[in-house]
């Protein structure tokens, strides 16, 4: 149970959108975060106060303080370039600059909009800085979320988290905890047009004092309608940077993505995939660090296009209403099984953040079946037997 | 655990809209949905099969059936009037004459929408009836569902339910599992004006074979701006009605829906309450029957007047706007919190009936703070801190 809980709170522990694990399989995210309680409630039962429980991950959730200046970096002294743990930084550096240059692209799409810039730092160390643009001409709302996070961790977590933190953890007195960094770059971007995809990525970096370290990632996209010429350059940017890296990547990070993004209660996915890996480390890290590197600076690539070609399509208010209508699945989605979000709305993360991935509008309508043979319907039929597009 | 399972799925046993208890505090309602996973997979690691393992509750979830003529009633013969269980149909019959009365009632203040019926029939016995206007001239959407279940829980759920539990399951053989009955009927009424509130109740009768038996329910306003009169009209016409039946009953059923109706990350009430109360079984079951008849006969009395004195109000687009943003709350506390809701979707409840719930429109804007002073701010004011209206 500890494991569950310790290994999700990884997840939330960037603010981000989603950082689901392979570990516990696709469903029930939620179960995870909730271990947390019933093991107090348990703890209770045998006469302890629970205030005597450490919580299973601890990385100083309740206390973001925001700051007017952001700061050139989030990680402690020593986590440098040229400190103990230089991955640290560097990860930190590839986010930064990929989220300038992402806000960057996004606000020339756009021609109107500008992002706005928060940032806020934790006492335990690490803190976040946030870009979101609002009411823009092409986008309703697109985020970027840079985090660091500092935190400690029981052994059991990381043992399950991956092969090499049983011996990491070899030595340990019992019931030490592990100190773990982490740094991640989540954004989400809803255009304002039916035909313009909506667009999710998250790349991360895990590590801890021990040395365990691992990378996850990946990008995702949520269309209202099909086209498959966008669902081609899509996937095929992302086919082309796994094929490059690992012949075995896309089969293995496409199904992953598929699995992952399902609407349970619905029986649908929340849109058609992508990408999405996580705990990789069984090669060189700057093999690991050069693949997500190349698949954060891709995003623009994979998805610009396909914007900037719907951006002005016509459409009717039905067509407006059935995107709002698929919002309402992203909520659902977001809300219900997103690991991430469900486990930072529980634990006190800068709710901001974790919520700046919802869309600015979304709508439900009782029993909604699109008419057979129409383009929703085919919609639905993919959400049902995701396809290959490439 | 397992009792706290098999408790939850009571209160998504009727496809309800919130049926929660105070058996388990106001916190992580979906700690409590998930423990079915964790137990499962407990299970697999001792070596058997999932396929061994009844589950929680039985309530023949995955199975319900459309059918084309609404019938008379959905209890199981000999629970009729003249039955062994003669409550089971006298409560269904109250819950079926109230639905027919307030949606009559609503069609009326609404005077252009109606009402849309669906039924359904589940092979264990049982069913629902929800009845469900969409896009009125007042109302965006209004619903009220009936719905009665028959299912099977294990002995220690029933212990836990409540303390007459206890003797009851007492002669039992280890394992065998409780057949319960409920049955309730749910609503939510969303207006279109900003200055209507949305309005929820839930009414409910639960019993076991053995003779266990307990009602619960509750009615509660959401309104997006203050107006002291509408929410001294509302709890008023409650408080008078607790009055009646118990000297203690307002103060403990007010203070239960404020403890219910909070969005925890947000620490925000979702609304201005109501009432609010579960496992009442400390009386003679006529007077309890008495006391939720009487509350649910008032539906129309403590809500019909506050839509139609605003149906009709000016509003600007900033208002609308803020409405729509208390919706994004109301989404995000059934969706996250509502522990009917999550219990519903992770056990392939009724989609359709159990998200009725949610409103036709919902809006999120990045980072919104009202301005100290506005009408806006002090709304929040009120959500951070319950006030008492009569």
């Amino acid at each position: 149970m500890r494991v569950a809980v310790a290994i999700l709170a990884l997840f939330a522990a960037a603010d981000a959108f989603s950082m689901p694990s392979r570990q516990f399989g696709v469903r029930a995210p939620s179960a995870l975060a909730s271990t947390a309680e019933s093991e107090t409630e348990e703890k209770k039962v045998d006469g302890k106060k629970a205030s005597e429980d450490a919580p299973p991950v601890n990385i100083g959730w309740d206390s973001h303080k925001a700051v007017d200046k952001v700061p050139d970096s989030l990680v402690k002294e020593g986590d440098g370039p040229d400190g103990n743990y230089p991955m640290r930084s560097r990860f930190e550096k590839m986010c930064r600059e990929a989220q300038i240059d992402i806000t960057k692209a996004i606000e020339e799409i756009d021609g109107e909009g500008t992002f706005q810039e928060d940032a806020w730092v934790r006492p335990t160390g690490g803190g976040g800085m946030s870009r979101v643009l609002s009411g823009g001409k092409v986008f309703e709302k697109a985020g970027v979320n840079l985090s660091v996070v500092y935190g400690t961790m029981p052994q059991e977590a990381l043992q399950a988290a991956t092969e090499r933190g049983v011996d990491r953890a070899k030595g340990m007195a019992p019931g030490e905890r592990v100190p773990f960094f982490a740094c991640g770059l989540s954004s989400v971007m809803h255009p304002k047009n039916p035909f313009a995809p909506t667009m999710h990525f998250n790349y991360r970096y895990f590590e801890t004092d021990g040395g365990v370290w691992w990378f996850g990632g990946g990008t995702d996209i949520t269309p209202s309608y099909i086209n498959e010429d966008d669902m081609k350059h899509f996937h095929g940017t992302y086919k082309e940077i796994c094929d490059k890296h690992d012949p075995s990547y896309y089969k293995e990070f496409k199904e992953w993505a598929d699995k992952y993004f399902v609407i349970q209660h619905r029986n649908e996915t929340r849109g058609f995939g992508g990408i999405f890996f996580d705990d990789q480390n069984n090669k060189d890290p700057e093999e690991h660090f050069a693949f997500s590197k190349e698949c954060l600076n891709s995003v623009i690539k994979a998805y610009g296009p396909i914007v900037e070609k719907h951006k002005d399509d016509e459409y009717t208010q039905k067509q407006k209403e059935w995107q709002l209508m698929r919002r309402g699945r992203y909520v659902e989605f977001n809300l219900v099984y997103d690991r991430g979000t469900v486990f930072g709305l529980k634990t006190g993360g800068r709710i901001e953040s974790i919520l700046m991935s919802l869309p600015e509008t979304a709508r439900w309508e009782y029993d909604h079946v699109p008419e057979p043979g129409t383009p929703e319907a085919e919609f639905i039929d993919v959400c049902r037997n995701p396809r290959d597009w490439v």
